[in-house]
């Protein structure tokens, strides 16, 4: 975290991944000025009492005084879609992808990482709203999969999708109604969306997918936590690969 | 939590379900009797300074003197591992069971438990000591599956794996250096063990296996997150048995 007016204000100007902007409610001066740049660089912005931004800069016992503004920054790099792109081509494989939908636990998302690691997968996609970032909480989930696993973040998901689907490849979505997830054929290019634990995917993407996996839901429970059902995805793309090789 | 000589005495004598004790180093008269009691019936212990009990009590707002003892009771019932034989008659289906041998992340049980649901297991054996309990973390994090899927919990899990085996059930524990998970036949009587995250399976639960399946691992990484890799063999399971029906 960073607290601070000018030091917030240097990290906006340099270009630096911020994760999220904390301001105090009506602030007024060089606070619309933080406000404004975070705006446009799309940022996400909290807006908070300022003794809930007091508490926070003593609980991360800062000397600093935080001047009615704190910066969660991210702790590691994010990198490009067309870096995904570049690792498979790297490997001389069919490209694939797996697309967050709004994965807010941090514990989740590592071990979503992982998972993704282990499956041979080329990179994660997440958006810049409504999902975890690379935090310190996720690398620690992650078990170090988080530095060797490239994690794109963008703006807007829905477009992404459309870029990935012109460039050849399948979208899978995990939700519910769908066909049997190891029915379907998942040997070429393609990107699997997980959702969000509460809302599952998103319309507008729900929309661009080109078909719908489902887990058997045997039981009483009708969905897996999120990074399970990533998991059983990610290692049966695998499996049909390593058959068809 | 409960605290105080004559709570947990009362609860120690009741047979209610006591997940841990924890009691101040060096305790005199009753806390002896406590104590001995507890150790009869195969509490696990832990021993702390005062201060560390008086924080514990702060922190959950109890107005109640602790007088050197607290209690981590049980939010949910365990039942017994011929339940999970009934459950599997019940279904008529060969029993498939999920071992637990040291999950001490109550999000990674809670997990196991909604993929154990969804993937249709009887039940899930899990031992006394070295692993989480049916907390109120866990039931939040099983999304409801705690209330619908048996847990067993023994004392002795190498015991338990000897009469499961002599009643005809395949034991598979996930660990390193075994069979491909997807090449290996899971659609007869089977339990299958997951280890815990920083040590894997015991030495001795390991021994009494019939076979070892393992996830092939493409990445930098050596291992999954319990639940992930849980998941993927429930589901995996699951998958052959389909098929084969």
């Amino acid at each position: 975290m960073i607290y601070g007016r000018n030091p917030i204000m240097e990290a906006l100007k340099s270009g630096r991944e911020i994760e999220k902007l904390i301001l105090i409610k009506n602030g007024e001066g060089s606070l619309k000025k933080i406000e404004g740049l975070a705006r446009a660089r799309k940022i996400p912005i909290q807006y908070v009492e300022k003794s809930a931004l007091d508490r926070l800069a003593q609980e991360e016992n800062t000397t600093v005084n935080h001047q009615g503004a704190a910066a969660v920054v991210s702790a590691y790099e994010y990198c490009g879609v067309e870096d995904l792109f570049c690792k498979a081509r790297q490997k001389g494989e069919p490209p694939f992808f797996i697309i967050l939908d709004g994965i807010e636990d941090p514990h989740n998302l590592g071990a979503i990482l992982r998972s993704a690691d282990g499956a041979g997968a080329h990179g994660v996609i997440i958006p810049k709203r409504r999902n975890a970032g690379l935090t310190e909480t996720v690398a620690k989930s992650s078990a170090g999969a988080i530095e060797y696993v490239p994690v794109a973040r963008v703006s807007n998901l829905a477009q992404t999708i459309d870029k990935l689907k012109e460039a050849g490849l399948w979208i899978g979505v995990c939700d519910m109604d769908g066909q049997t997830y190891w029915k379907a054929d998942l040997t070429g290019p393609i990107a699997i969306v997980i959702g969000s634990e509460g809302k599952g995917v998103s319309r507008l993407v729900r929309e661009r997918s080109d078909f719908v996996v489902s887990m058997p839901m045997e039981g009483r429970i009708n969905s897996l936590n999120a990074s399970n059902a990533a998991a059983i995805l990610l290692y049966e793309i695998n499996r049909q690969r390593k058959i068809k090789e």
